[in-house]
Formats: C-alpha cells, structure tokens, sequence
C-alpha cells in the first residue's frame, strides 16, 4: 500500500537531511573534503589563540606566522584573547613544577615539585586584543603551553577563566588546536576525556602524571594527534607542522596559496605525523627507540 | 747592547697588549674559542631586538624562543627597540614593493612596483620596551625583516631611524644578525659595504636589485652566511637554524644547555650552512640546481 512505502522513504529523507544539517567541520570523511574545502577557501575564518602569563612564544608564533602568511589571500581575522586586553608577558611566573625549562638542570632525583623561581628568563609582552568575556564567534581555537600553564595549575585547582572558556566555546568551535603543554590546558578542562591526545614529550611525566592515563588516550610517539575535531601537537616546534598539516586540511592537500607561504618562510615541515625522535629523546614510555631519529625534509611543493 | 735588546722586546710587548685589548668578539681564530666561550657563559648578554611596523613575526620569534629557552641557565637581558615604547604591529603597511608576501599572487609580468593594500593581513602586536634613543649598551642586535622594510624603504630615502641606529652602534657592537629581509636594512646602514651576505630568496631580485651587487657580495646560495661579527639568515625559518650555529659559536658546540633548549623545543635544525633549496625554488641566479633539495634533520646530540 502507498502508505507503507511511504514511511521509509520519509524515515530516508529525514536522515539525508540530518546528515546535510551536520557541522561542515564534522565532515572528516575523504568525499566531501573538496566541498569543505572550496566553503573554506570562500569564508572569513575567525582565529582565536589564548594568551596567559608564561606562554611559550614560540608555540604560538610558529602556527601563527603560517596564519598570518596565509591571510595574504584567504581571510583570516585573528583574536588573541587573554582575561583582559593589553599587554600578556611569556616571563614565566613563580611556580612548583616537577619539569623546569627545557634548558634547566633537572632538579635531582627528587619527585617532589619544587618552587622554580625563573623571573630571570626572558619575557617579551605581546598584546592581547580581547578580553575572554568579550571574544567574538570563533571558528578555531589554539591553545598555547609554557611554563605559565603549570603556575594555572596551581590556581583555584587547576580552573581557571582558559578551562572554563575552552569549556564555554568548545561545542560552537570547528576545530580546537593546542601546541605542546597546551593540551594539559585542554585536559583539565575536560575536553579530552575519552580522546586521543599527544603533548611536549620533556614534560611528558608532569602532564600525564597530572592528567592520568585513564581520562586521556595519550599517544607516546606522535608529532601530532587528530582526534575529532581536536589536534594537539607536541612540544612547541610540533605545533607549525602539526598547522601546516592543518591549513592543508582546511584548504586543500598541495593548495598554491598555503605552498607559496611554506616556501616563502623557507620551512621545510615533516610532514609524518608518526616521527616523533623526542619521544625517544625525553624516554617516554611506550616510545619506539629502534626507529631512525631522522627525517628527510624538503621545501613543500618538491616530493 | 741592552738598549738595542729592549725596543724588540718592547714591541713584542706592546704588539702583544694590542691583541689581548682587542674585543673579544673579534676573535675568532679555533684557539681562542674556548675562552670566549667561556668568557660568554660567565658574562650577561645584551641582547636587542629592533621592531618596526611589518616586521615579520617569526623573523623575532623563531630566534627569540632559543634565547628565552637558553635565558633559564645563561644570563641574556632583553631590549626590544622600536622608535617610541609600547605594541608595535606585524601588520604591513600600504606600501610600493615588488615581491609581495609569500601566499600573494605575483603580480604579473609587469617590473613596476604597485602599491600592495595588506590592511586585510593578520597583525598581531609586541611590546617595544625601549625607544631607539633611550636603548641600553648591547653585545647582540638583531634585525628582522618583513613587509615593513619596504615601507621603510620609501621613507626619508630608505633612511630611518633603524638605519640610524645600527650604523650608531654598530662599532660597539660584539655581533650583528639579520633574519630575512632585515639585511636589506644592514645595506641600506652601509654596514654591509664590502661584505658577505645573504637575505631571503624570495626577496633576492627585490633586495639585490636595489643594492647592488657591487656594494654588498651577496650569496646566492646560503642557508646563513657570517663575516666578522655579521650573521644574515635566508628567509624567516632560516632565522632560527641560523641562531642554533651562532648559540654553539657563543657558548661552544654540542653546549648542554644549548642541547637541552633545542630538545626541549622539539626542533631539529638544518646545521649545514650551504643548504639552501629556496634559492632553487625561488630560481635565484647562481644557485645549483643540480643538488638534492632534502635534508636529513635530526635532535641535536643525536649523530
């Protein structure tokens, strides 16, 4: 009977429709990454990185020189959001931490966390041009690390306004992205529980130790995790390969624009999310030391 | 006779304090390094960073994340140097130039330079802490470049206050290093007379073309070049392989802070001075293309 046939066929429809309802970004599958590609390359996309005290500037200066290379040609507006405007130091503020500075002696075999005073350390300002109350609508979050995040930790038990904003956005966001230690931030705003993450393999005992390896899927050997909508990189270098694979991703595998800024900045990325020499350099556990700690690296565009 | 004996000697002595009285800078003969670098491990080290309006972001920041990282055990100060205190942005200003940015389109056949509206292009902002007039003794200036110098170049004749001030200080000075395009502003100081030197190789018909090549002995082919106490990097990236060599020239190769900075930073850079594939992909004139465009990258320690 014509009524019976119609109820599949609208059962049929209503998914087909839901399905075309689904966020763009949602879309990972290989068949419409054109079409998320070419809405990519037509819409104004709005960045958003957070700032705090004790940011590493190098976590976020690295993915932010290939946004700002690439807003030459796409559109890219940028938030650099902080809990007010104004100038935000990367000087490290007073803090316990069981991993000091990269460059730091380690503090003995002790496993007690102890006051690292590092207000010696370089600390250029940069500025932030909102206030985390005041952002605007965001397409893609970044999170930096730094030592920064481990005095956070300290603070009101590990939640402040980053966890509560990343909380707050993260649903209305197409992509959040963090760079080194940034993913502790994303963890203890519990945006990771249940996925798989990778973070800075120096402070990899610190932020697993913190974290747990239950709440987390971490992954030991990794330059950097997609997971979703989330990517985390490793530690601070990781995070321009891991943003290079990403505007790929956004514009297109080999797109002119995204190649021309890579080989204008003469940075040959490693382009292998599974090299990850540091996870051997740093002992994590589970890392696979009879690998080559090399890679090959050439300017984009030249396979 | 004893007087006859004397004058020889007294020669020898004085030729002797004459050497011992030159700036340890300039020394750089294999036998004395490792006094100097000792003498460098012990000193703190001044270091300036000029800022213009356009610098480009990485040209400061990738040099600037080895310093801060290596600022937790060596003591380095900090003086970022624009013409007046406070932010200084990245975003280009309107300006004539001929190579526009990276991600840009060429602008046809056409040799003229148009004026490139980049109001659209991201334009985070840094925090100048010193005025060029106020600037304290420095043992370390650096130089960026970015779309800015072109701007610059339009100014009072190519002369503003950056090439004032390095000119100003550059006798006083232990080290001068340019990033990308800053080596346009070392020339356009006349610092660079006579000198080798190198910029970014998508620049190189822009800024060879308005140099010269008689003033400035350009090398076509260099991931970095040094003469005397003048570092100029290729293009942004270069910028911070180019600052690993001159931290292990400051402080001693295979340093273990230096080590400890690279590795915790998870970058493994180029070493070899004479790769350079962007002066293939940017077809500069000179340049072999008959070598292998890769490079086999690596953490530092690990040979």
């Amino acid at each position: 009977m014509a009524g019976s046939d119609l109820l599949p066929r609208l059962v049929t429809l209503l998914l087909f429709s839901l399905l075309m309802m689904t966020s763009p970004a949602t879309a990972q599958n290989g068949t419409s990454r054109a079409a998320e590609n070419d809405f990519n390359r037509r819409r104004t996309l709005s960045l958003g990185i957070i700032i705090f005290p004790g940011f590493d500037p190098l976590d976020v200066f690295g993915p932010l020189e290939l946004f700002y290379q690439s807003s030459g040609s796409y559109k890219i507006t940028l938030s650099l959001i902080s809990n007010v405007t104004g100038p935000v130091s990367s000087g490290p503020p007073p803090h316990k931490m069981r991993t000091p500075m990269a460059s730091m002696a380690t503090p003995g075999n002790s496993d007690e966390p102890r006051m690292m005073v590092l207000s010696h350390v370089l600390r250029p300002s940069i500025v932030a041009t909102h206030a985390y109350t005041d952002a605007p609508a965001l397409d893609v979050l970044l999170v930096p690390g730094g030592v920064g995040t481990r005095a956070m930790g300290k603070a009101n038990g590990g939640v402040t306004w980053v966890e509560e904003f990343i909380n707050e956005r993260f649903e209305r966001l197409d992509y959040l992205l963090s760079v080194c230690t940034g993913s502790l931030l994303l963890a203890r705003s519990g945006v990771l529980d249940g996925k798989r993450a990778t973070t800075n393999k120096g402070a990899w005992f610190e932020v697993v130790g913190e974290v747990g390896e239950e709440k987390v899927k971490w992954v030991p050997t990794a330059r950097w995790v997609v997971d979703g909508k989330i990517w985390t990189s490793s530690g601070v270098a990781a995070g321009m390969d891991m943003v290079y694979a990403f505007l790929s991703h956004l514009y297109g595998e080999k797109d002119p624009v995204i190649t021309k800024a890579m080989n204008g900045i003469e940075y040959s990325p490693h382009t292998d999310p599974h090299w990850d020499p540091y996870s051997v350099v740093h002992k994590v556990p589970g890392a696979n030391a009879n690998v080559s700690l090399a890679d090959v690296v050439k300017p984009v565009g030249y396979d």
